[in-house]
């Protein structure tokens, strides 16, 4: 006896193609889409309500009793002022109450605001958004199998490819434009090159404090004067304001500072990896990424009470065997999962990676090691997801391609976060009857079946499901040469994104753009 | 500034890469090993208790109003003496009651014995393990690209390669020996084919009623009687015993009534096709399953009371677009971690199909596909996660190299299975405490560090984890490269499944064994 099912095929062309076409035929309006940012996940909870409860008691004993050293002097005022104790050793520590009053007053929601409007996100509860981020030194070509320097066109051209698909959500600059040695002048360029590419919310890192005026002028001139900008700020800062275990990142404190007075939301990125800059127990780097995020958290506050802030928990794995870093792992999606569930413990808007590689081609471990933590990530209700997408060698490397793909692995990674709907009309019992008693035995014409057939399924774009006749029939395809096809059309029209030409013309005369105009 | 943490291997260097060396130079003891067969999954959750418990009332209410038609006449009297009603138009109709009582005596565990008796799998809970499945008609060459029919040393070597696989907990036949016209010596030689490749519990179809005596007799010897086969049952029948929608396979059923009497257990397996054979939505084709499979139930039960018995839910994702099917969607992998959900809603050992790809090779497609519904199937906490490996184009294939990666992909889904143990020790407030104040600053040498290296981590056998660098001084490797080069390292060796000379002998007088000795 064969357990392989009859192909559908047979009963197709007796039984309802005709009708399929013509359904899958008519567009499907926006509101009908199958997956869109903002999914709520939360069915997945590796721990439990007790855990949690545990690792916040850990946490805010690690932020009484260990505290964090190395805060600037303007910090050091902000926070005792808030509460905070310095002590002699020069750390400062947290008072549990402190703590506890600073997560019932920060905001349950923050609204990252896309530049046209169009694709706002509203980060609150379990909705889900994937996008890109990282600061990968190389960019991956697929074809030559080399790795060579990123540089402010490889930027741009991620924009610009982020901008095109569904299921890329944010665009965080994902890789450091090498080709510009001047940081002021990376930073500035970063900003250029990810706004005029994409119209989606955008995130930045900043080299030096000093850098952020002229950011936010920058910013002023893009949005069309400050009050717009601060009415709808479309970037925000990723900071690195801790450096693990249990430091202040002096420099980055002032940068977070300056980007809270400018109005731009901050992203208060924790990035300690598991066995070295944080214990190698997934419960241990979890208890330090959420104290250090509390901190951070109590810090925003003090500065800016309700600025708006992302709780960035960004714990990453180690592979101890070597001592180097390691993102794809099975570890890693434990890690990124747990966090999601602290922020819904808080009840804050929160982020962490997922999606990334270790792999440095767009291969099958690159598959499985994305679709691990991303899938998971998304289930455990992570409002954002960051590195979902491009990012490859632990993350170092940057993919185009990948970028591409992403979009397949994370269409189908919201499919699993929507979850499985359960009414009289999905469990379908009527239809069960009418199909098997005096039906045509079949579920392939059905009224119900074509009318969900869009709404209910997510159909990759370059995923292959053709049999093996039909892929010998087309030659084959090779999925990265199709995304390398994808990328090419896409860069070969003009960016939907780019400035008007009066806009553009100030700001490459008051900033040295290296992009060509 | 930089969002990428500082590379490890600085601090490595200095702190504990000599004593992390030492660490993992020692052997880890089985029992030690960070994953293994039968972890309890359970954490995710894609259906409330509400949703089951509806699902669970359609399901009756389709037994009850629609029921089963095309039973065999012995089917017929077992069922009918069992409390079922026989309808004037053929079909088979159960009570509730008969189908609550039935669950309530059903069994709650099957032990499914390996030959050898070292890697017996207890099914009961949410202990999850992962093997091989399917009835593939092509192997895939992944060196020429091409699809070729599979033969009978194909299925030996899949069972030798599944042997020396740490995370390929079971193997059920996943394809078909198409050198073997004659099907009552295919289905006898697969069973020889695989039993003498590998000493693992082993699964095997039957075409037709009339092959089981043989069969049966062909274990008794393999066995070394009658009286130790029945006691340890190593190879168990897996039974496609519906045609759905809501119809018995008549030889199925006379299949499983001789596979039951002969003492082998049952797999129940129902495979309908979401959008062909069951209803287009996720909750629909889940409650027909569920009905089929409960019909089963009653079933085995009324042939056998507590007959073993596995309750397999199989339904299958349709690509609704062309009608072909699909199986590497998130519509399949949620609808396997719902049906993992309603198992344990039963409380009776089950299976579904997880971990199969649509893509025709092993490429970035099949991994983030076989990762989405493995990684999800062992979340749900399902006992048997079938299909798990080596399956592309939509089941049609199998693939030697992709079964050999598959240890990594399935080994990192264990480890997300095992999840996150939160306690004192590993939330580490302690170590963190010591590290900071006084401390070296980071926790690579640690005690804790070192001594959780082996048992908490899961490191890639084939996976790349190194460095760019690293990766050009070791000549780029080729991840389908490498699979191949084990494989043939694997096929390299003498089984040690094999059969002593005797046996061998009294097989291969009695039967024609096609495999040369």
């Amino acid at each position: 006896m064969n357990t392989q099912p009859k192909p559908a095929t047979r009963a197709a062309r007796s039984g309802g193609r005709a009708a399929r076409r013509a359904a899958r035929a008519a567009p499907v309006a926006d509101h009908l889409r199958s997956v869109y940012p903002g999914m709520e996940g939360g069915t997945l909870k590796p721990l439990t309500q007790d855990d949690m409860e545990r690792i916040h008691q850990s946490a805010l004993t690690a932020l009484e009793t260990i505290g964090l050293a190395d805060a600037p002097q303007s910090g050091i005022d902000y926070l005792t002022n808030a509460g905070c104790i310095l002590g002699s050793d020069g750390r400062i520590r947290f008072p549990r109450a402190l703590v506890e009053d600073t997560i019932a007053k920060a905001n349950r929601s923050v609204t990252l605001f896309s530049r046209d409007g169009k694709t706002d996100l509203e980060l609150s509860g379990n909705r889900v958004h994937y996008g890109t981020a990282g600061a990968a030194v190389s960019m991956v070509d697929v074809h030559g199998r080399e790795y060579r320097d990123s540089t402010v066109q490889d930027l741009h051209d991620a924009a610009r490819i982020a901008d095109s698909l569904n299921n890329i959500h944010f665009l965080q600059r994902p890789m450091i434009c090498r080709d510009i040695p001047d940081n002021r002048e990376m930073d500035l360029n970063s900003i250029y090159a990810t706004t005029s590419g994409t119209t989606k919310h955008v995130g930045v890192s900043f080299t030096e404090p000093g850098f952020v005026d002229d950011a936010i002028e920058m910013l002023h001139i893009i949005a069309g004067g400050e009050d717009k900008w601060r009415d709808r700020p479309f970037v925000s800062n990723t900071n690195c304001f801790v450096v693990p275990p249990m430091k202040f990142a002096t420099e980055s404190c002032e940068v977070m500072e300056k980007c809270i007075i400018g109005g731009m939301p901050v992203l208060l990125l924790s990035a300690g990896m598991a066995g070295a800059t944080a214990p190698s127990t997934i419960a241990g780097a979890i208890v330090q990424a959420c104290a250090e995020c509390l901190a951070g958290l109590v810090y925003v506050n003090a500065v800016k009470p309700g600025a708006p802030a992302i709780f960035g928990t960004w714990p990453f794995g180690l592979d101890l065997r070597t001592g180097s870093m390691s993102v794809g792992s099975g570890e890693q999606a434990l890690l990124s999962a747990g966090c999601a569930q602290m922020h819904k413990f808080y009840g804050i808007p929160g982020g962490a990676a997922a999606g990334a590689s270790d792999s440095k081609l767009p291969d099958m471990q690159a598959g499985w090691e994305q679709m691990c933590s991303a899938v998971m990530a998304g289930l455990s209700g992570l409002n954002m997801v960051y590195e979902a997408a491009g990012m490859h060698a632990s993350l170092l490397g940057f993919c185009h391609e990948s970028l591409i793909l992403s979009d397949d692995l994370i269409g189908q990674a919201l499919r699993c976060v929507r979850g499985i709907e359960v009414s009289d009309e999905t469990m379908a019992v009527d239809q069960i009857r009418e199909t098997c008693i005096g039906g045509p035995g079949h579920y392939l014409g059905t009224s119900q079946t074509l009318s969900r057939m869009q709404v209910d399924y997510v159909y990759p774009s370059l995923g292959d499901r053709s049999s093996p006749k039909e892929w010998e029939e087309k030659e084959k395809p090779d999925l990265v040469q199709r995304a390398t096809a994808r990328k090419e059309k896409i860069l070969s029209t003009r960016s939907a994104a780019r400035f008007d030409a009066e806009t553009d013309k100030i700001l490459r005369t008051k900033f040295n753009i290296h992009l060509p105009s």
